[in-house]
């Protein structure tokens, strides 16, 4: 089987698993953990920001920022397709008590000015604006890379408005690569950032939260109500080390096999959704006659896995543990299937 | 002064202080009040549901809709522009725990495939659709009439998906006025409906939700908890009768006045956004050189109250406590104004 | 019927309901209603605080203290038996997200060493203590008066561990008139006070919640979210004015009532587990054989209304519309029924 | 440094590193990690349950167990110092919106009759009864083991009242081994279980919570909604089999350390609180005129850490990575400093 459903199924490579192995550990609860320290230590380095936690999941990281922004009864602006508002389960508003004001983007990018029209009045009907959430890359945008000017600007009305800006970075590093613009640079426009250890950099559990150390502080405790305090957390922080040291610059095959998939694919005729500016491809199943769920099934059948992203919409995601030869048979296969 | 702010400043008839007076009252967290009791059977027959409960606020009928039909974390499709989502300060979200899915409606009415879309699926990543909300008339899209039809096809695709359907109906008396079309052939096409016994109705306090019967009984609860427990709630109770029995043709009255407003308002030169359908106009200021903001104070020096609705956009409310003579002063004095 | 099961059953009085008819109204959302504005200032003069906001109800004013005073996740410490603990549908925790920590008080009062105990530290697996509530009188405990010096007792420790405190006072009425201490007295070792209209003092609708300014424009809001913004909310209002004005000394008698009352039934046998300071009487049924819910249904076929408050304990409560020649009747047909 | 602060300190085995080494992994968000699943089935089939489900604490099990049995705005029974309600941040009311009901315990045993008695009446002013919790060992009792029989009559009484039962199992293990009854005999008498991997049983990270198959799939969302759903799990569900098949019999040892310490203490003249049921002992200070925290600092100068567990009481936990000379070594210490 060809996997391309998710960068979230890469296995842990051999170097993570001996750092697993040979991890340095304590009671990260007591904040004892010494490696679970030194990620958090590199980690905040390479975001820029005074402090970062390491948490279980990237789901946990946008939750507690939520929750360590926001109090109930406040709104938060995000993108109508953004991972938090599509893919979390209502969470912000089922933990936090907020509601999502969402503004339809243009390659998951919001425009300024709605975002400025979208801030509430100070109004007895309305609830205050808590929080605007970014994500870049943008997953259901098919990985788009959200210019950094596009950041700067949200980034300066929020600080007129006094509203935090937390970015949902969960393949941050993929948009740092494919421009050449560092996680500090992209962070700087930001009050605080999540990003993934697993996906594309290859651990195999694990995200970082960062921001100020007044933030963290509070972070730590809705970190222990959602059940992410670990005891010796040292074990999944060692892979995650290995992936910010080692697995960073290889994003770049990663998008060179999501444009090669690409072009392959629209030669055999399908049209692409999005710009793959990463490592993500959108394809269009309907020129085809196929539903999205009917190709998923078709693919599989062929030993290519790939996810139904909409009605008509399929997408593959490349990563560590798909080669250019599976690329290439991936375009084969498809080709002989349709 | 001139009061075109909203129907909500309609102050209480004289037929509606004396049922007040005359009242013959009890303990309704007992449910003992007599007229509560008169009311509450009034309004279920009106709108051709099992039973009514009588509430202080729409706001507080529609978030007990809300309250009762969903479980935390689950999601509530509604109009982009809905009192719900724009005017009840997150509510949904901070007490019922659901997030929002909205669909941006043309004069407030969502497209049926849209809705359909919008419905999710059974996956681990997304929350469950637990509500889909209908408003008619559309308050923000000027006292917009949701057509039947429109009611009856997203309530057919509900059925079809498990959903139940709330309709906030605030104003559904104007629509009803409006298109002859009863309350009970518009509330066929939902699960529940709250409307208001003041705004048009001009009762002093107070609107009603409806359902079948089990629904009531969870809702009286959540009304409860909501603080919307009363005593001798007859003594607000009797003006609502008073008002249903008495104040609903009248509303005809209320729409004559607005498009005689409108019709002045073009004159003079300005546009009106919206159809005008019912008691509401909605002016664009742009064109005049002024934002909302400003437009409404110029108003408010020349003895006519207003309220600003968007950054360029003025609503005005006709009511029982505006004469057809107030329109036309008003006219008079916005021409000489500009 | 003599109904003694609740002060809450009390009808308005012919001039409250004059003053409903009279009463001179506006669009209370807009804050134009001069009535409640009227009654809003009166009630906080009688309190001693700055700012006083009508509510519907004296569930709705003590949720929105607590939605006011805390934030999710925080811990409120209150009495086992208090009403926002035992007789509010867990609504504090539902809406505000706050857990009760509860004490054990002798006669409705807490120790404030145990106060002071529960009071969490700064710990990561501990919620942060966010108010305390006292009750005065407290129901549960049988109209029970809670001591001045308790409160300021309490009062002190909060203030150093910078803790607000909001008080229950829907029936402080009965407290001041039994003790001779002013509402301004008690309410001077309270952050926020609620009190009701209703109950003792027989207005038909409505308490009060009050405090800083600060306080009540969130409250503001709150009260808006919980669906008790009200419209021409004066109707309500002028009823609140004349309970405030004329019905306050009359509570003695109900207290006599009630002891008259105790005295009776200790006479014929009953054992009466409370003190009667103020207006409520508790009658143990086990000495007669009977549990609560069996003597109640007695007690009815007599004619006599009396509330289960506990498997063995029934409930009498005296209020304006029972006269002293009603409690010699309840006595004399319960001496007949056992 | 020898460390009595917690079972939590424990560090992994060689055997379980070289377990982590080695996991065959997949994405578990998908249900494809052989290792998880693996885990998964012995931890049910040990629990005598349809499914178990890991998670990466036991927080992270309770709150789900209370999230997936409860709605918002009920209420849940358990012991006043239990850890569900003492330590865990106020979060069942600030993500499941239930109010906890406490009910104080002798040696964390609630009392089967208070239990009934503390089952809501249907009331319009009452919340439901959502869920029963119990402890076993209860940690803040000193590790007290809660009788079978105990069990057996709660659940009764809860079967009768259609509530559902949860056990905070995460020291269960300690239980079974001190009195031999099976974890699948404790588990019978409970509709859920979550129990630890960490702890005494010595893996790094994780739980299991267990009960019927319709649970686990409700379950499964919430833990999504939590940030708990992993990818690459299997690398530290792997020690979680190693501590399921190797490390359970050995909690007979620290038993035995907790005991020779209790007698240590006493010997010096300590009064021990609890009966040292199993790893845990629970020492006054008072009689040697330290309060607690500052007889931890005493302790830690010497070269023990300990816990502050209440004013006067210091906690001491025994655990794999004590070995008895180091609680022989900490009782010559302890004797020397006082």
């Amino acid at each position: 089987m060809i996997d391309l459903r998710s960068d979230t199924v890469t296995k842990p490579t051999p170097e993570m698993r001996q750092a697993a192995f040979e991890a340095v550990v304590g009671d990260d609860v007591y904040n004892e953990d010494p490696t679970i320290l030194k990620l958090e230590a590199l980690a905040a380095e390479i975001v820029g920001k005074e402090k970062a936690m390491f948490v279980p999941s990237g789901t946990q990281g946008n939750q507690i920022a939520v929750l360590t922004h926001c109090v109930s009864g406040q709104e938060v602006i995000l993108e109508a397709d953004s991972h938090i508002y599509f893919y979390e389960g209502a969470t912000i508003s089922a933990f936090a008590g907020v509601q999502p004001r969402t503004i339809k983007g243009k390659d998951g990018v919001m425009d300024p000015e709605e975002v400025k029209l979208a801030i509430r009045e100070d109004d007895i009907h309305q609830p205050e604006t808590g929080l605007i959430c970014l994500e870049n890359t943008h997953n259901r945008a098919g990985g788009a890379i959200v210019p950094l000017e596009n950041m700067r600007d949200i980034y300066s009305i929020s600080k007129e408005a006094h509203i935090p800006v937390h970015l949902d970075g969960a393949r941050l590093f993929n948009a740092s690569v494919a421009t050449g613009i560092s996680i500090k640079e992209y962070a700087a426009y930001t009050d605080t950032v999540q990003f993934c250890l697993s996906k594309g950099l290859g651990a195999p559990v694990g995200s970082i939260i960062a921001g100020d150390e007044a933030f963290i502080v509070k972070a730590r405790k809705w970190r222990k109500r959602l059940g992410g305090g670990l005891r010796q957390a040292g074990m999944i922080a060692a892979p995650g080390i290995v992936a910010l040291n080692k697995m960073v610059d290889r994003l770049t095959e990663d998008h060179e096999k999501a444009r090669l998939l690409a072009q392959g694919l629209i030669e055999i005729g399908f049209s692409v959704e999005n710009n793959v500016d990463t490592n993500i491809v959108l394809v269009n199943t309907q020129s085809r006659g196929y539903t999205a769920k009917q190709f998923v099934e078709k693919l599989k059948e062929s030993g290519i896995l790939s996810s139904a992203f909409g009605p008509d919409t399929v997408r593959f995601t490349t990563h560590y543990d798909v080669s250019e030869e599976d690329i290439q048979n991936s375009i084969d296969l498809i080709k002989k299937l349709v």
